[in-house]
């Protein structure tokens, strides 16, 4: 098929350089353009500064950057926004008015029922919302969202278990990487040395986002800290399940878990969404982060502490799976569904 | 009155040189000789290689270190003992049954009955497990024991709880620093850009020491991480309480908790063994540990979940009030109660 | 005598803190008030973020930050000034035009033939330039400006190896600390297990502020790099002198070496401005920074290479030595020399 | 043609894993084995434990480690050893003796005259000494060398200026990184907020290799210091030329660079040996190190202070073309030269 047209919003900060990574060699999407705020229009990606290990080749890093303007955004089939929430709670509905598909990582309308909260293995029919967007706010395009990183993560490994034993309640306190707070969003003169037990709003959208995502109501009890990882958040989680279980179970029912981006063999659909190790002392963010190119999160320490009482520890890459990766899957899984 | 003697065991360790650092000015103490392994043998504290900030004083910096021989420890009032498990299993009865008096970090005999398992705030009582010991024991001196650096710290900011509210359980998750393993703990290639959710024995001791110290058998869950911080361990704790609370009033309880110590105003007490922030990112490791010079843990981000769901996090410094500072605080006790 | 009242501009920064710091238990000067932008201007230290270790007296952590106001700045004996360039440029010449005298670390007018830029230990005569400096601006007030940080821990170091054999040329490589670029400087995405090789502007002042404060003209080759280090900036210093040197000589001159503030017992004066050590590892940022409270530098590896090269390491506190504590040595200096 | 059998001693350090990394997926060699000391053998390389960011393909991760024995090292075309140097100095003369050709990165015998040093593009008639060492010790097999991490990388920026410029003498600064020291050569509370200037026995190394490899007697100063970073030596380097030069002519010179490894397309060469950024802020190690897939260095900063003064920075992965990755290129020259 020819590839289709992709745009990039936000393309300067940390995840927007992630989705020019991923897209700058996918094999059905193609960046078509990208934008950002004032202060890099007209500049290429190098000259606004490239902060990734590796850089886009040649000819997307020579791309220049425009200046967004809602009304000169080229007609494309999808738009990656990572805007700040802000910003993109101004244009993003703007854009989806004027037809375009937005796939959004920016927080806002993440709540309202009729914007898809999207993690293409978990609750991939909350796609066909966008009818009802469509319908309701009389626009001829769409905003897709994802949920928080920490949320993405902590989601996928609590899915097979919720389908299998049922949840009653959860305990988790989170570890979370430095690259989640955007480029300029930790000074090292504030995290060397240390960790800072608060993340601002992080808990609450944990709390709101799970129990939409999964479409459950059990309780959710979470403590979120930045911790000096470059890039990974990992979640020790403590799981109060309704019906007891087997940690050996559990474990097979995490390596098994599978969902329609693996069914569909979407290019950006890791193998196994949980990856399960053994080894006592893993997950750890910079040996693991990049399980299935990124996209798969990986599950340690599986234990079983009483009846019904679980633990485990989870990885994932927070501006891949967390962030631009998720989205970049969501849209696959739209072109397969149309 | 005349300066007590003490005697310094496994001094070139890093708990080792927090001892020395702590005894070096203490008001009561003086330090009379030190011991460590063959290797240090012969050399003097900066000759072994002082690895702390401060330098010791240099009438102690250039102290002879001893080898270890149980038969030539001099007479003293107080030994301290950093040594590891392992040297201590065996080290640490010959110099009681010797008649030698030993404060000792190592992790060995801490669950046996007739040992006091003391932190001087909660459970003073306990050191009268002494006579009891040398009468089933036979020996002329004694062992005193304190619990892991980890429980130390969770078990102060506790006790308010317990002691007001009851508790019914507790999930728990550490981020702990480097030096609670050791100076060759955890090479800086495996820590730096990670986090390690793993360390070894350390839940089991958190769970049976945190019985022991508090004399409660609540349920304990909990899951220790390394993190790439120098000093000071973070934990995260969720409580769940047998009665009702307000937050202000276990704010307010933890405020106040005095124990012992402060009473006696022994020279190591912190005025206030618990300080509680209001600022909502703190406490962090790099910018508390040092509170009450060390001797302080310090609570933050307390807060009420849930109907008898408590959730706050407490930092304390796992050489100080963890390890060194806790012993010391114990002589100082044993001084002022014989 | 009578305390004398300072003033602090900027007082929210790292080095504005310091001087805080510093100042907070100073035995000859009394914080009379401090002023920043408009974002701090009405909140307490405290309320606006204290991100240093150890937090200032109460009295001072509850002072009112006020809003910058040349009109309305107090009479007070002396004036620490921790603005940014920009704001000290059009800032401190309206204040000296007031009466008052400024202290300033921005690095504006450092070169101005009428302008102090004083290093006490080296230039103290440098300070009756204010005479000049009032008689041809027509200001009854004066500024008093220090070297840059690197600059100025490096020429302490040099100064008696420049007395003793003379300099042809050194050349010089930085690996520098976080806090000298401001607590938002240098985001942790990008140092964290990085180096890098430039700071702006860094390498012109070390040249063109060497030459001044040492009234010497030899060739000055230096690389300014920053590190994940967050206090204290390392020097690996290679210099080729005028005469043949020996190397115990050179250690003896440096380890001898005092100034004017020593012989005037200088409350911030430390004992001795250079500390030589003998260890073959250092000096070490962490371990080493806080010698002489932060106002000595240390030095290490000297060695000679050949004949007439030398080669050394040192090291001193950035914002201390570096900064703040220069300059209220200055300010304490002209106490005395009143 | 068939896949020529490769055989690894020491695969379980940093160097070694770094050896099956890169011999995993090479298209000329097949890993026939691999040995480490008692510890390790029997395991496989996961049970020993793999260290580096991406696991092993499964062959390879669940192959057996042998027990060294010199007496049962399988015939094989080339044994490569990252053995700590006084385990090679022993076992290697042995290997060679029974007709092996080890390629090994330890640093006894690099300065013996029948020994090759051998950086491919600089000095690959080197190889050549091998029949002079088989003659003169007769060994039927042979030992060849590559220079320290250090020295590999700086050398590989000085030789198009030596060639076309010719060199005096040279001032440099290192920083290195922790992979260097091997797993546990830094322990993680030595470095984390700090830097070590001293590495033992490094600075000699630099001088004597140096001056083997480049053929060349030219003055050399060095300062080697340990930083906090994972991977990839920086190195700040002033030259003093022996004709004058136009930083435009260096720039061009160095990015030009070419060798044999090059003409002959050796699978590992670099395309470009040097790479040359023109960013101000380049190299950094985080960002360039695995520029060429580790085998290029990267120079930026390249800067004219004086007439015949040039100043640099170069950057290179201390573990692959500062070790394992140096040794493959080697043997891949070694096939190609027979």
């Amino acid at each position: 098929m020819d590839r289709l047209k992709v745009y990039i919003l936000g393309a300067t900060g940390l995840v927007g350089q992630r989705y020019v990574q991923l897209l700058a060699r996918h094999p059905w999407f193609e960046i078509a353009g990208m934008a950002a705020s004032e202060r890099s229009a007209g500049k290429t990606l190098l000259q606004a500064g490239w902060i990734l290990e590796e850089p886009p080749p040649p000819e997307i890093a020579e791309m220049g950057i425009e200046k967004l303007d809602v009304d000169r955004v080229p007609r494309v089939d999808f738009i990656f926004s990572a805007l700040p929430s802000e910003v993109a709670a101004r244009v993003e509905p703007q854009l989806a008015a004027r037809g375009h598909t937005v796939l959004s990582n920016a927080s806002n309308m993440r709540l309202d029922p009729d914007v898809p909260l999207v993690v293409p293995e978990i609750n991939p029919e909350d796609l066909k919302l966008l009818e009802r967007q469509r319908a309701e706010r009389g626009w001829s395009g769409g905003v897709v969202k994802k949920p928080n990183c920490t949320t993405t993560i902590l989601n996928l490994s609590l899915k097979p278990i919720l389908d299998e034993w049922g949840i009653e309640r959860i305990h988790v306190v989170t570890m979370q990487a430095l690259s989640g707070a955007g480029y300029r969003g930790v000074p090292s003169v504030a995290i060397i040395d240390n960790a800072i037990p608060y993340i601002k709003g992080e808990e609450e959208k944990v709390v709101l986002e799970t129990r939409r995502v999964l479409k459950a109501d059990f309780e959710i009890y979470v403590t979120t800290t930045r911790v000096p990882v470059l890039d990974g958040h990992l979640e020790a989680v403590y799981v109060d399940t309704k019906k007891d279980f087997d940690v050996s179970a559990v474990v097979s029912a995490l390596s098994r878990f599978k969902g329609l981006p693996q069914e569909l063999k979407l290019p950006s659909a890791p193998e196994r969404p949980i990856e399960v190790r053994s080894e006592i002392d893993r997950p750890q963010p910079r040996l693991d982060r990049w399980a299935g190119r990124g996209m798969a999160v990986v599950v340690g320490r599986v234990r079983k502490l009483a009846p019904r009482k679980l633990a485990f520890v989870v990885l994932g890459h927070n501006t891949v799976r967390g962030a631009a990766g998720n989205s970049i899957l969501a849209a696959e899984l739209m072109v397969k569904m149309k």
